[in-house]
Parts: structure tokens; C-alpha cells; sequence
């Protein structure tokens, strides 16, 4: 069992070369890449030392295999998004529905970022869409225009998709505000609305949608999820306040990023999975598969988001926004960097309001693993997203076991995005 | 029925000369003002064109009488404070436990107005903690600091005790934006939270307070007064973007700014007292009585600091800090005004950032009754918040007698504070 958890617990996709751990049928295969590989990466090397004793395999059974593939693999991907297209889109209009004020700038305010064009990836509905059907649910009966316009449904679906609403509205109110306190001007593409309609109102529009987000839960009538939610919301403030409020200490801390980053990004996806297995009544064990998959595929796409902050999609240094940096914001790749070059850490302290500081920041990055590292520790954490799903209970369910892939695709998709 | 319920609605208390009307026992008399009387009040004349016909008495029967008396009265008041404030001062403890953040300066922040010395008059959770024992429910039994401290207690009294702790963040909360909004730079006697530690961490204190406030009630497992209170949350914002937003007729309009008032202030206060009946498992109607009690405490407390604005402790127009105003807010007063003045409307129109028009409509305030009315407006709801008490079902309980006294007092208290 200690083997079939860690073993689950590594999977790896990289472009080029990979180092494959082959265990059981072919929906247990793990991958890793020849760059864990060949670092010996600390997990894999747990991993091996659990396979291997001595040079031998310990453990004597035709389950596994260790192989090497120079060629890049093709999976027949799923689109996780076209998979639940039809739900997003009622989804959409459900949202626009419930964000209607009765003061008209509020409601301009409120819907700003609800419409059509600017509704922005969607990627926590789909998760939490995609998440439903995994968790062995009935196939979704798409609900009405009607219905959705209508008071309670009580059917599980719809009760899911309102956990999709609800982390969307939360999500959106927590841009809102945090546009306010970073004074940002754009945001999707178009103007930050605080930009746009002024910081008042961008504050009220915040505020607005939290307590329709609450009245929302409420009427779900499941106090343990109002409870996950609400503290969802503190999570957001208590990350932001990290972020603003360093001392020199925290900002040089690996440990406080994480938790930093656990609390501004992972925080939402993961309990409002966990809220999606609780309203289906799943055990507190699926529940907290649930919860480890948003959480670390969160962290990835954070992780990624860092990177390519300085990347861009061009994937060379200097090419991104360097918005985190130019803002004082220090994150993975420059951490990770600081463990190689000590000496990083005094232009660190020393802030970045000096474009010179910015630029030497950038050369002593260069220079290290600093990007190479985060992209790791992103996918290891894609890996444990994907390694939750493979770990929830057997479903011969063809919808459940698409979803369950889908999932484990967009995994791959965040580690592997450029934008 | 009617009568009755008529008469209950109709009570004022003016010092001076008042009339009288009494009806059954001592318990069901009503006062009102010779003010009212001689302007015969419409309120008034409905009650009077009741009792009289042509002249004549029309209800024949000993249970009233009308009288006059040229003297104030004085009454046995209790100090409405006084009877819950071993019970204030452990709310105050709680709330400053609550609202401890992992984060220095969020915590620092969130406390800011929980702090001894600044914690305001504690209006709110006063009414709740009578409310609660108004409702004839057990005697309260203090809670131990440590059970304050600890989880969830199940008992009534602390669960009406939760009641009172969030209404008081989500007030806090909402003076936390609203102060941002307003750009103030003073709140109960010291720098405002925006004026000390910045916009963003104001903003971000009140998210973390009405997250705090959120968790809180999700814990009391009850959805409906969940729904109750995040409603509330809604209401504050939409009555800070009716004020914030107003079109012309709007500004001018009575109706309007009732409402706004109604969610700004009133919403609020008259919610929780609600919540307080339905954690007692009271009836519908009497969950409607605590909430009337509620909005209208709430609307006559805003009618008169609406007044106050204008005339502050010296009851002369000007001497108040006229906030409102200079602000380019307008109140009850000069709505009453431009009743009488239509002219002044242009100068409504205009708008007060010229001193001039200020002067301009103070002029015309001081040459119509808009004070007068708004006062009389106040007494009206104060009366309406008295008859919801009394009208509550009867209790020969001490001190369900003593808190319902004490309630009513406090709508006294509302219509003749100077502060």
C-alpha cells in the first residue's frame, strides 16, 4: 500500500526525453522526466530506493517496469473544457443572472467581468464541472433557462454548479479588490475596473459579489460547505496581506511563498472541489482526494505563473511582464535562485524600485536553476493533483472515467502552458 | 382589532407639554407629543376619527380617555446598557479573540476598533443581548471565558451572543469600506483605519471581517439566519452605491432616500434582531415584531443623526459638523424643506461644492420645518419600533418585562439624543 501511495504520488510530463515507472495496467503508468531523472530528484529517489534494494529490484513482481523513451509521447488528450462547453455556457448566463443589482452602476459593476468576452478561461468551473462528474455522479441534466432563473433546484447538479457560480463570483470579487490594492489598470485585456469606474465602486462591486456569494451558499443549506467557503475568503485576504506585509526574512522564505501561495490561488480550487464532493455526500476520504487535487494543481498553475512572469511566452528570461518583481514581489524562481547565489539575497533586501536591481536580479537568475527548479516543483505538483485522481475509488462509468482523464489532462496543461 | 393596532402603532414622548391618549392599563398607554396634537398630526387625526364621531365619542367604553398635561413626565427608565453589560463585556473579549490574525499586520488592523476605549456605544449588540431575553427565553448564563475561548457552544443564549458578535463586525466591517470610500480621516475619536495603516489594508480588514463574520454564522448551522445576515451584507452595499450614484431626482426624492436609509442603517439592526427570534425557534410573527423593532430603532436613529448633522448638541442649525451636505449628500431635512421651498431644488441641482449654496440652503432649512419634520418623522418609527415590543406576546417573567422596557426606552433615547 506505502508503495501503490508514493508511486501515485509521482507522475512527470516533459517535452523531449522521459524516464517512464510502469506500474500495473496501463491506467496506472507514471511518468518522469529524464530531468528527475538525471538531477535525482529527491522524490524519485525515494521512489527508487523503494523499488530498488542494493541495485536490485526489491520488489519481485512483473507490475513494474523502468523504461526510457527518447521520443516525445502523444496522448490522445481530451479537451477538458469542450467536455463541459454546454454547462459553461449556461453558467455564464446563470452568473449573469444572479449578479443584477438593483442600483444600476452596482450592477455594471458587478457584472464587468461576468461578460460575454471577458469571462476569462473559466478555469475553476471546468474544474469543479469536471470534478462532479469524477466524483461517480449521475450524468448532468442540463437545467433551463427557466430553472436557472428560478428559485432552489435541489437536484445534486445543480446544486454543484452553484458551487461553480459561487468560486467564480469569490474569484471575481477577489481581482476586483486586489486591482484596487495593486492599482492595476488592465485586466483580461480591457481596463481594470478600478480603472474604468474608479476604486469605490471597484470596492463595492467586490463586496457586492461576496455577499451574493454568501447568499448563494446559504441556500445550499449545507452549513459544512458555507463554513469551507467563508474560510476560502479569509485565506484570499490572509495571502494578500502576506504578500504586502513582509519582513525581509519572510520574503526570502520558501516556505512562506508556499503558504502565501497556498492561501491567494490554491485556497479557492481546493476547498470548493472539496465542497463539490461533500454536497454529493462522498466520504471525508474522496473528500480530501478532492481537496489535494485543487490544492496542488493550484500551486502548479502558480508556480507556472511565476515562471513565466519572467518568461513570457517566449520562454526567455526578461521576456515577461516582470510584473511580480517590479512590484517587489519575490517569488519561486528567485528563491530558488537565492539557495545557489547568496549573495541574490542582498539586492533582494535592498528592493527592486531601482530598475538596476531588477536587471542584476534577472543576470544572477539567468545564471542559476531558479526557473528550471520552479518548473519542477510545479510539475510535482501536478503530479500529486494527478496522482489524487488515480486514487479515487474504481468507476467503470465511461462519463466519470472521461472526466477523471480530463482532469488529469489539464494537469498536464498546466505545467505546459505559455500563457 | 384595528383600534388596537392602530393605537399601538402611534406613541411619541416630547419634553414639554404632551397629550395623552390611554388606553386599557397602564401598560397600554400612549403618549404623544402637543406637538403632534396641534398640528393634527394625520396619524393622529386617523386615531382621533376612530375614537370620535361627529364629535362624540365613538367607542363607548371605559378604556380610554384623553388628557392633557403642562408638565414633562418623568419615568422609571432603566439604563438599557446597564442590564447587559456584564454580558458587553465579555462580547467585547470574544470579539477581539475572533478577529486574531496569523498575520501581525492584519490582526493589528482587524482589531483596530474592537480595541477598549474604541469600541463605540456598542448599540447593536445591546438591542441584540435584550432582544434575546425580550423573547422570553432563560435567564442568560455567562459564559466562562475559556467556553468563549473554545468551540462551538450549543447553548441559546451564546448562540444569540454569536448574533451580536457579527453584527458587530459587519458593522465595523462596513465603516472599514466605508471610510475608504469617503476618504475619512477620523472614526470614534481617533485617525480612521484607512487614515492609519493605508486604503489597502482597510480594504482588506473589512474582507477579513466579513469573512471572520461568515465563518462564524456558517458554525451556528442555521441557513435562514445565514441568509438573513449575508443579505445584509448586500443591502450595505447597495444603500453606499444608491448614495454614491444618485441621478437628480433621486437626490430629490423622499422615497429614495428611505430606502437607501432603510440598507445603509436599518437593514442591519432589524436582520440580526430577527435572527435573534428564529435561533430561539420563535414564531414567524413574532421573528416579524423583532425585526420591525429592528428597522424601525434603525430608520428613526438615522432620521435623527440626520438631524444632528445639521444642528450637533446645540440645536441651532450650522452648529452640526455638516458632513452630509458639504458632502453633497441630502437628507431628510432638506428634503422636508424643498416641500415647502421648491426653489431650493435648483440649488440641490447644483450642488453643494460652493460654500454659497450650503449657506443658501441652510437658509432655507432654518425657514421651514424640515428639522421639525424629520424629528417627527424619528418619533413616528420610534413609536412604530415601541409598538412592535408591545405587541409581543405577554410574559409575567421579570426579566423578559425588564428587557422590554428597556428596549422601549432605548427608542426614547434614539429621538432625544443630543450625541
Amino acid at each position: 500500500m506505502l508503495f501503490s501511495r508514493i508511486s501515485r504520488n509521482l507522475r512527470g510530463s516533459f517535452n523531449g526525453c522521459r524516464w517512464f515507472l510502469s506500474i500495473g495496467d496501463h491506467n496506472h503508468r507514471f511518468l518522469f522526466s529524464n530531468e528527475f531523472h538525471s538531477r535525482r530528484d529527491s522524490t524519485l529517489q525515494v521512489m527508487r530506493s523503494l523499488i530498488f534494494s542494493k541495485g536490485q529490484p526489491a520488489l519481485h513482481n512483473s507490475r513494474y517496469q523502468i523504461h526510457h523513451q527518447s521520443s516525445p509521447i502523444v496522448e490522445d488528450e481530451l479537451d477538458p473544457f469542450s467536455l463541459v462547453a454546454d454547462e459553461l455556457s449556461l453558467l455564464g448566463n446563470k452568473l449573469r443572472a444572479m449578479v443584477v443589482a438593483e442600483v444600476p452602476k452596482l450592477a455594471s459593476a458587478a457584472e464587468y467581468f461576468f461578460k460575454m468576452g471577458v469571462e476569462g478561461k473559466r478555469f475553476r468551473p471546468t474544474v469543479l464541472l469536471l470534478m462532479a462528474t469524477a466524483l461517480n455522479l449521475p450524468i448532468p441534466i442540463a437545467p433551463t433557462p427557466i430553472e436557472l432563473g428560478g428559485t432552489l433546484t435541489t437536484d445534486l447538479r445543480s446544486r454543484q454548479q452553484r458551487i461553480a457560480e459561487i468560486t467564480e463570483m469569490i474569484h471575481v470579487a477577489s481581482l476586483l479588490h486586489d486591482d484596487v490594492l495593486d492599482d492595476a489598470d488592465t485586466r483580461r485585456g480591457i481596463g481594470s475596473l478600478n480603472f474604468v469606474m474608479g476604486n469605490k465602486l471597484a470596492v463595492l462591486a467586490g463586496d457586492f459579489l461576496l455577499s451574493r456569494a454568501c447568499v448563494s451558499l446559504a441556500s445550499l443549506k449545507n452549513t459544512e460547505v458555507v463554513s469551507l467557503l467563508a474560510k476560502v475568503v479569509e485565506h484570499l485576504v490572509t495571502g494578500e496581506t502576506m504578500q504586502m506585509t513582509t519582513t525581509s526574512d519572510q520574503r526570502c522564505s520558501m516556505e512562506y511563498y508556499m503558504q502565501k501561495t497556498y492561501y491567494k490561488t490554491a485556497s479557492l480550487i481546493s476547498n470548493s472541489c472539496k465542497a463539490i464532493a461533500i454536497l454529493a455526500g462522498q466520504t471525508a476520504e474522496v473528500a480530501v482526494l478532492a481537496f489535494e487535487y485543487g490544492k496542488n494543481l493550484g500551486l502548479a498553475f502558480q508556480l507556472i505563473d511565476d515562471v513565466l512572469d519572467f518568461t513570457g511566452t517566449s520562454a526567455s528570461l526578461g521576456k515577461g511582464s516582470l510584473s511580480d518583481i517590479r512590484h517587489g514581489i519575490v517569488t519561486a524562481p528567485i528563491l530558488f535562485a537565492m539557495e545557489e547565489f547568496p549573495e541574490l539575497r542582498a539586492i533582494v533586501e535592498d528592493g527592486f524600485e531601482n530598475p538596476a536591481n531588477v536587471d542584476l536580479a534577472l543576470e544572477y537568475l539567468g545564471r542559476s536553476r531558479g526557473i528550471q527548479r520552479t518548473k519542477e516543483l510545479a510539475v510535482e505538483h501536478a503530479n500529486l493533483a494527478a496522482a489524487a485522481i488515480d486514487s479515487l475509488p474504481y468507476s467503470d462509468d465511461e462519463e466519470v472515467r472521461k472526466s477523471r482523464k480530463a482532469l488529469v489532462d489539464l494537469t498536464h496543461r498546466v505545467i505546459t502552458r505559455t500563457k
